[in-house]
Formats: structure tokens, C-alpha cells, sequence
């Protein structure tokens, strides 16, 4: 058989403290030696699908063609379907379960070629038990796959539309004010919402600062192009490397200062002292705002 | 010389913050460029043989045929010996102290063909200190027999007879209930007995539920397939990957919320009320019992 | 183009929980696929650049000669410079922010041969926003280098005279005692101090135990070749596997006893009850010292 692939990148909430991801890991090794692994990453919280999903559709446009196999799988020995979907005229197939953790990733990539249920024993480790479908389902059809097997002999081919969709939130302007949303917070405590930049400057004036106000609280935000340009005591909104626009401090962690985790609703309006779109903005600088009104927008 | 061995598989308590792991990795590639190190894991709870020698046992037939290393050494630096142990007619050459964490893979291995000490300077790097056998000991010896080098050049041969032994816990019956052990807590909570499900059958009745007591409470848990399967409020036996008995929640963490650890004694034993194997199984089905019995049974 | 290097060894502060590292991952394997990327490790944390520098260079002597990438860059989108540093006549090249990281290692080195600044955008990714330069301009300067891009072309030659230095701090003796610091705590507690073993030696006699005087307490601690000679209750100093005095318990956590830090200003001094250097060896071993002055020694 050829070689189809040689990259399978693998992502799941296994965590590192057992031997899940090595023993993945081997059992790709054992069946298509060829293979290198890349770890996207296995720190996923338990059963997260959503930031599972996220994550890999914000990491796919960078991924080494191949195989990729993420595992986020509550359901897992339930009839819940594995399944293996091809993108990009077969440049990559995605792999996993069908719970809309591949959802995302699929549409960053063009949308579903074809798509299979991996159904097929001849291609799956014997189970002692149904609870590890990564060593015994998903692995070994990523390995065959490298080998060369056909897509086609993992088992039936299924409908890409019936496949289970992931929900992407999506912001909107309602009232000149812009409903958003954190859809990840990163090691570093940097708040990515679900918001263009330019969506921004569109809305509330180029390089305005907004205001921000979420549940908790509410905090003027400042737009900057570093972290290092946030002031001491003051939040800053950059493009961030997917961008998108992210709360973020210098140094220091705006989500765990203001209470912001994925999935916080968060309002951007103008400023209420005149700010923003409505001011001319070569009179009120950010900086020149927020020198006033950064204390009194605090939380 | 020969390519022997192209796999190194890796298992220590080095964790991952520090650069031990890393430089390891280092030491193998630099000796042995063609070899690809698998992790299997590097958060084994310091100085933990018993924890990393049963998670090497479990992965023990998943792995790639090849050297392993596994290194939980509280003893580095003494008297105890480096030791390396063939097993499967040379398949596969286990590399670690001589304390015992290699003794449960090398009997799922079928046990060992030879053994040596790993006393030849030659295949040692020079040591600047006596703490990091990892780096100094065990991956040159791995990463010279990878090249080649054969295991009786190593050191002197000695009877794998005087190897240190593991501790396997075992699970046994008596006047109709069963002592049993917490032999792992997985990421998600699981907490994995040292039970065969087929002695439950056997000792309570096909798929009946049984009581589990330990020191600090007792609850009813129920035999199910899959975690799904758990209602909420409950607690489930399945079998697990490996095909032991395990405590589940669905989506929750049994050894969390029960207060099971590794090592935890638990007592299986028929419900109080006349379930189990004394009853018809067709009259008291798990169901039955359990939604009169799941909170009486609680602690 | 040839193939100049085979090896990334890749150090950070990103975590595992994000995508960072396996992007990174997949960035270097897509630019040149016949590279393997050793991690170092990615646990640094958050912005510590002194403690990633110190951990390269002690790691720096046992790599594989190749490209290093390290980043710690809390600068990262500002006018500080991204370089590559050749050392070793070219043997390996260290690329990360100019911000002092680099520095201790390059030092191990035998110093810096050639330096260019990062400023070539031919051999970067498109950025959608400033703050990944690991993926948008790192790793593509490893992977460069490696598929065998010359070092001149990606960007100005600087002087690397010119590099911010890092900060080692010294050690040293004085009126007797000497003045040191915690270099690094390792996951087992263990505390390195920035002293040559050989140096107790001669301040306080060969092998003579020393009290440890920081601001929050004082111990007497002893001197051992291994862990387990440590007695309990008791605090030794080893020569670590670097070279170096650490400060040690049998399998506890010194630095969580005694409240040590990396950064911890330590001064070791004879003991007060006339032990020592001043003291003959042959009477006042250093078992025997200890087991009258542990207790009063303690904090």
C-alpha cells in the first residue's frame, strides 16, 4: 500500500498524567512507523467540546497536511459515531467523534469532501472494554490511513450534512452597541472575543477605546498593537494572532482580573462621557481618555 | 553495528517544567539519531515506583517493540542498582532502577530473558553529580543498544531471579464479598479495582449491582456499559480499557466525589436488601434495585 | 538547498493547555519536514526569562547540536529585536527575543560567532496580528535554517556585542561566609545554589557541614553524595547533577520546607558551635555534629 500520510496531529482532553496520549502515540507507531505525531495539545478540560472545537479550528490553517485525530468524546461507548472526514480534495481527514468537536475545524477547511463511520473491525484494536476509543477506534484508522488504506474501507460512507454541527457564536451590533463574547482565554490570561478588530474601528471609531461590560463589572479598554503598550492600571484590546480582537494587560492576566472566562458575554459600547465613534478622534486620543476615565470605568 | 532498536519509550516522575525530560530526549537523539522517543508520561507523582510500574504494566502491550525507560528513582545515587531486561526473545529491553517499577511490565511481558547491571562507564555519561541517572545512565544505555550495542556489553549479566520485585495487589473472596483495592484514579476520576467484571458476575449475579464500602462510606453502584449509561446520582461499575472493574460517574469524578484514591481497600458485597446473586436476576433487575436502593445505600 | 540542521529544540513559557507549542510544532514540520523538534520544555513561567535562560544553559551542553528556539517574550510585538545567534562555529544556532534569554546559554557556548536581527519578511508567516512571533517568525527562521537557508538572509548582520546580556548572579565569600542565592527549584524541591561544591570545601572544610541563613530562617545542613543519605528531619546539600551545591531532603521538598524561591539570597556560614573549617574533621564529624545541632539549628 502507499504511503498516504505521514503527519497525524492529535489533540484530546486525556490530560498527561496517564498513559492515554503515549499509548495513542504507539499504537500509530506500531501500525504505520513512517508516521510523526504532533501533539496540538491534551490539556483540553474534561468534555469540552466547544474549546476542543475552537481550538482546533483556530490551529488548522497552520497543521502539517495528514491525519488529524481529536478526542473530546463524553459519549464515548455510547451509539454516539466515530467518524473520519476528508477536506481539501483529500489533502487532510479529520478524525473523532461525531459530537461537533470536528465541526469547526471542517468548516475552516473548506467544508466535508466525504465522510465515513469508522465501523469497520478489521481496522480497530480488539477492546477489553469500550470506554478508550482512541487507542482502539481513532488511532488505528489514522495509522491505516497513513498506510494507505482507502478512506472508503474505515467503513460506511455517510452524509457530510447529517454530521453533527459545532455552534461558532456570532456577535452582532444591535443599538450602536456590540453584543460579543470570550471564546477562550489563553495561558496568559489574554480574553479573545468573538470580535473583528475592524469591526471595531466600524462601530465605535478607528483605534477608539470602547467600554466593556460583562456581568461582574464593566472597564474602559484601550486599543493597542502590543501588550507592552497597556499602561499600568489600564485594559488593553489588541489584534491578537488569529485576528481577532482580545482583552489583554501588560504582563499580567485581564481574565483573571475582570473575571472573564470563555463563554462570558460581554457588551462594547462607547465611551458614556462622548467618546468613541461619535467624538473626533483626533481630539479625544485613547490615550487622552483614558487618562480621565479609566478609574471611573472600573468595575 | 547493527540499528537494533528504532523506539524508545519514556516514563519518569520528572515532570514537565523542568528541562529533564527534555535533555533526556536530547541525550538519546545525539547518540542515536535515528530513534523516535514516545512519552508515555513524565507526571507520575514523585518518587511513585508503585503508580508508574502498574501504568507501564497497563500500556506494556500497546507499545512499540523497543527500549524503555523508565525512571522513578528515589534511590539514585546509592547502592541500588541500573539495571536492563530483556523480554520477548529480545523484542523489547526494559531500561530503570532496580526497585521494582519494572517488575509488573516484564511479567506482562512474560517475563525476562536476561538481565544486566548497567555498571560499564563506557556507556555512561560522565557525571558532573550523582542525581539525574536519567540522563547520565539510563539513555545512553538505551540509545547505545538502539545503535547496537549489545545488552552484555552494558555490564555484568545477573539473574533476573534477584530482581526486586513488584507489589501486584489481588483481590480476593471471602464468605461471599470481595476485597478489593483502588489500583488508579484516572484523569477523569475513574477509579480502576483490581476485579475482574467476570468475578462480580460470579460472586453477585450477571450485571447486578453490588455495595461498595470503603473506610470513610459506602454506595450502591450499578454494572453499566458505557458512562452515558450512569443516571445522575449515581454510581457505576464498567469495564474498563484495560478490562478491570472501574467506579464511574457519567461526566463526573467517581474517586472525587466517593474519596477513592490509589490504594484505597474497597469492599464489594451484596446489596443489604436481598439484590445480588441470592436474588433472581430476573425479578431484581440493577434498575429495579438501584432506583429504591442508590440513596439509601449512600454514605 | 541542503539540509544544514535536523534538530529544533524548542523552549517556552506557552503552556501545554493552548495550541502555541503544537503549532509551533507544525509550522517547523511544514517548512522542513525532516526536522525533529525536541521540547525542552514549555512550563516556564509566564515572562520569566531569567529562569528560562539559566535553565537553557545548564541544559545547553547536552543537546543536539541544531537550531534552539526559546521564547519568553513579553515584548513580543514591540520594538524589541528577534535573533539568531550562531555559536560553536556554526554547529548550532539559538534563535529568540533579544531580551537577555538567549544570553547565559550563548555564554555556554564559548559565545556568540555571528548575529542577525529577525527582519526579513521572506522568511516569515503573514501575521494576522503581532503577538505570535513563535509561530509567525521563530519557527519559520528554525525551519529556514534547517531546509538550509543561510543564516545572513534572514536579515542584518548585527554586532553581538550588541545583544542584551542576561544576568548570572555570583556567589562570593566574605569575612568567612558566603553569600549566595537559590539559582532554581526543580520539581522535587531541591534548591541549586549558585556554589561550587569545591567551594565549601575550602571556605568550611572538606565534606564539614554549614548553616544556611536566609531571611525567613536558618538551618544546618549536611553534606551527602546521595538523597537517601539525608537523614529525616535533617537538610543536606548534594552536588547536583549539574555541578552545583543544591539544598535537599530524602524525598521531600526542601525548598517547600525551608521556604526557598529561585531568587532566595542564602548566606552559608561555619556552624556557631564551633564546627566547621575551624573544627578538626576527624573529631567533629559531620554526623556527629548534626545530630546535636539539627534541632537548634532549625528555624
Amino acid at each position: 500500500m502507499a504511503r498516504r500520510y505521514d503527519t497525524v496531529t492529535f489533540l484530546s482532553d486525556y490530560g498527561r498524567a496517564d498513559e492515554f496520549v503515549g499509548v495513542v502515540h504507539s499504537v500509530i507507531r506500531s501500525l504505520a512507523p513512517h508516521v510523526t505525531v504532533v501533539d496540538l495539545t491534551h490539556d483540553i478540560a474534561p468534555y469540552d467540546t466547544r474549546g476542543a472545537g475552537l481550538l482546533l479550528a483556530r490551529a488548522a490553517q497552520y497543521l502539517s497536511p495528514g491525519v488529524v485525530v481529536a478526542v473530546v468524546d463524553p459519549g464515548v461507548g455510547t451509539a454516539r459515531r466515530g467518524v473520519a472526514v476528508e477536506v481539501g480534495d483529500g489533502a487532510s481527514v479529520l478524525i473523532g467523534p461525531d459530537n461537533g468537536l470536528l465541526a469547526p475545524a471542517v468548516a475552516m477547511c473548506g467544508g466535508a469532501d466525504r465522510a465515513v463511520e469508522l465501523a469497520n473491525p478489521d481496522y480497530q484494536l480488539p477492546a477489553p472494554g469500550p470506554t478508550f476509543a482512541g487507542r482502539d477506534v481513532f488511532a488505528p484508522a489514522a495509522a491505516h490511513l497513513c498506510a494507505g488504506v482507502a478512506l472508503e474501507h474505515l467503513g460506511p460512507v455517510i452524509d457530510p450534512a447529517g454530521l453533527l454541527p459545532g455552534i461558532l457564536p456570532v456577535s452582532r451590533v444591535e443599538g450602536g452597541v456590540l453584543e460579543a463574547e470570550v471564546l477562550w482565554v489563553d495561558r496568559y490570561g489574554n480574553a479573545q472575543l468573538n470580535v473583528d478588530p475592524g469591526e471595531l474601528d466600524e462601530v465605535f471609531g478607528a483605534g477608539e477605546p470602547v467600554e466593556l461590560v460583562w456581568a461582574e463589572g464593566s472597564r474602559v479598554a484601550h486599543r493597542v498593537q502590543a501588550f507592552a503598550e497597556v499602561e499600568v492600571g489600564r485594559v488593553g484590546v489588541v489584534t491578537d494572532s488569529y485576528g481577532l480582537a482580545a482583552v489583554v494587560l501588560d504582563r499580567g492576566s485581564a481574565a483573571g482580573e475582570l473575571g472573564l472566562h470563555a463563554g462570558t458575554a460581554v457588551t462594547l459600547r462607547p465611551l458614556p462621557d462622548g467618546g468613541g465613534s461619535s467624538a473626533p478622534s483626533a481630539v479625544t486620543t485613547s490615550v487622552h481618555l483614558s487618562a480621565r476615565s479609566s478609574r471611573g470605568g472600573s468595575a
